[in-house]
């Protein structure tokens, strides 16, 4: 039980200038003995209104320097301070502010809301186990115009899609890792550095791209590079739900159309999905 | 890889009078080999426009007679007809339009849509595994404005919520079960029968009600309504979003609110899931 | 200024059986003077604050006959009260609770939310003008599998869709009408009388339906039954955001689909709206 | 009737180098008669699938230098096109993808989406009357953490908000504003400089800010701004959806919170809105 949106914002003052963070953090909790669901016994049920206090006076004490850091703070007091716990799991997610630029000068305390790929993570625990900390980032839409195709793919009778080797690639783009033994991590920079990872292998070289035979591919090759670049992050899942963008037919109208309009398909959508860890390999 | 939102509409007629089940689908395969992720060998690869035409044309052939059958029908044809599948799981949830009435009379071709609780069912089966179906029922929301309370917690110096014995609880119901071994099972039938086990669970009796002494406690009762009277339930998944309630203060306003004017409070709000099966216990 | 989502729950008793009501309230003010947009001087202003305790306030004190009646209330209130306020609306939606029954009974304090058309009005007044009502129902969802075609339109070198004679018809109604000079209505009866005048108009007679030729002609003949049912009515519009089926052409998966398997296009949907009145007629 | 969301994306190539502009395009037409309405006659009636196809050879023909102009484009070619066409209003919405950068190297065929602020245009047009050019910006989200307050309000027995010097000033910007006469106005140019006028006039001195006393004397020295340096603007409209940030009282909790931790309020949330012109006044 215990799933809890709680939505919060930390300001931050050095002199004049001003730092913000606002957040959602869920936590969940999962307690020793079943016996409020069996017996309607609450003695030893946390509500979920203390819940959220403890999150804001951690808020308040800590800060948050990371939101990694400020998820590891909330498994740490829910283990540390109530032996009734036996699981504890916080998700944190970020509002995506960023400092206002006017002529490129950064503004002391103004802020505009970019939400060009949301940052977010998760710590959980369980009592005698270890602390699991995962990243990621979500939301996050891309879109090559060329070098993408589908060729040599299985057929049979309900085979209707022709091949294609230029096609646009769209997608949305969600990406979750775990680290291993956390140590003192920079948890911003490496966030920031596997973003970079994420828009190089997807995009390639600037000045010409890189050919993507299948979205299958291009999920893949995302995964390999990160794992290549951060040492820090041992398993990797990313999700591609991808956005079909049908040429229009425009013979009926008396026009050629060099694929250059196309209407996007909403659904049918398709959707890849793998998750890729150092020695081992999964796919789902 | 190819999960897939196939939305259609199926329209059955006997005579004059029409009958329509439109549903969303989402298929996920997964092959034999990963070649396609590693090598970006796409031979063995079902486009998910083949996967869409399947879906549309086993609608066809078959229709819908239950969404579980539907996903069972699936199922079996992906396994039967392709060799590279390791594993498939078909989704299917239902959009819920009701035969409209006039005056009580019937109409034989319009329809309402009337979403009190959306209807889903999921099946899955590895390559030599047993076919498992899950039916459920979801964004249903109930409300009972008495006979509810929450007394009696634990209470340390971050505990600011008072004691009530009379409090309102809303919230919206997700319950997921899952059959045994799949005999001719009347899929309709029981859901019907589910879905009143549910809303007597949580009701309890019209003339008076019954107390519940918290989410937890309800959602067990539910649960166990459920397994008692439906023995073809093998486990049961109950998840509840509560919407809190405050009473008003209206003492500054020189007034006094028995618990007459009310304000939901949407974030944070709470969540309590819980699993139950015949024999053994989880909790999450 | 002044526009306040205010939603809370006004629940009443009678003995042990619970009444709810929940609602979502917008309140618009202008003032007599524009001075605190100029000068920034707030002398005048009434915080969004103060109009969300008068807002609580009058549903602690008046209760919710009816939304048009508590909207009535709000702009009396505010025209009274203030001086300095030249013009006041506000608006109501109701969140469409419905009392729980079991095996036909109903229950004393359990509800159910069921949204197959959400009622609102909105009520305004200029100083020194009449009182305006206005009620409608929005979020309406309609299908007839029958009866529906589009013939003979205008066509010309851009013309690619075919006449038919047999189509769905599907969409998304909202309606809003207006009331003569406010008398004692019985507001709530008028509503459930429009509503069913809607649902008359769209379908047809039960055992056979009625063929409408175009979505405008539907919407046409909705206004018009409205219009010569209900007198006190006197102007009425509505809107209709169609979802058009296409039917899935299967002939080269080897089927003939005789109007069984149809997939909703979710864009490019159409529109048609149209008001109308006792004596002019306005298109727009 | 006739509207009509119609997406799509038009892909312009200079060599290797792609540039994309994908939008949403709504088309109303009014007809010089209501016969389709009161007869059913559809002889006049240009079905909105006929619609999409000219908005689709609109953008294959001419591209899509501005987002105005291409709205002016439809209006003209409706008018001209067809005789019975009384009225037609043009919207367009373009979705942000802005060209992606590695290592501050832009990127010749890949896009990331980044909805910091939504472009829309909108032309229309009277038979015999003149063409309307309007443009804007919408869900634009901006925060200040300092310089903001509320003081000196209108009180009364229902005011229970306290005066405030020194609160967080967040909201979601919509501004709409119309052209004059058009001539060859360089929409792209004149749309960039609008949105750093607001920007500033939000902000204030990157290195102090500006007091605002209020949202509504936020959102006319936003007015005042745009109508000073861009005198091609001939009206301005500006709503500020506002979200509330309360300070967290953590007295109960034995904490002193200085502004450091604070809860947005979702609901009742404020509005103000304001339409200014060059030389009339409007409030609404």
């Amino acid at each position: 039980y215990g799933k809890n949106t709680i939505k919060f914002l930390r300001l931050h003052r050095e002199g004049k200038k001003h730092f913000v963070k606002e957040v959602e953090v869920c936590a969940h909790l999962r307690l020793t003995s079943p016996q409020e669901y069996l017996d309607g016994n609450n003695s030893l049920v946390i509500p979920t209104d203390t819940i959220k206090n403890i999150v804001l006076v951690l808020a308040k004490k800590n800060g948050i320097p990371s939101l990694e850091q400020f998820a590891i703070d909330i498994c740490n007091h829910f283990m540390t301070t109530f032996c009734q716990v036996a699981y504890v799991k916080a998700y944190v997610q970020e509002v995506p502010w960023q400092r206002l630029h006017e002529d490129g000068v950064p503004h002391i305390h103004s802020f505009i809301c970019v939400p060009d790929g949301i940052r977010f993570c998760e710590a959980e625990q369980c009592r005698n186990g270890p602390l699991i900390v995962f990243a990621g980032i979500k939301d996050l839409k891309l879109m090559k115009t060329t070098q993408s195709g589908f060729e040599g793919f299985y057929k049979n009778e309900h085979t209707t899609l022709p091949e294609r080797h230029d096609r646009i690639l769209c997608g949305e783009l969600f990406c979750k890792w775990s680290y291993g033994e956390c140590k003192d991590f920079d948890f911003n920079c490496i966030w920031k550095k596997i973003r970079e990872c994420i828009l190089e292998a997807f995009a390639g070289p600037p000045d010409c791209g890189e050919y993507s035979p299948s979205y299958q591919k291009t999920v893949n090759c995302i995964q390999m590079l990160v794992l290549s670049r951060v040492s820090q992050v041992q398993v990797i899942e990313v999700i591609l739900n991808n956005t079909f963008y049908n040429v229009v037919d425009m013979k009926n109208l008396g026009l050629t159309n060099d694929k250059e309009v196309l209407v996007p398909v909403e659904a049918p959508y398709g959707s890849c999905a793998c998750t890729l860890g150092r020695k081992k390999f999964f796919e789902a």
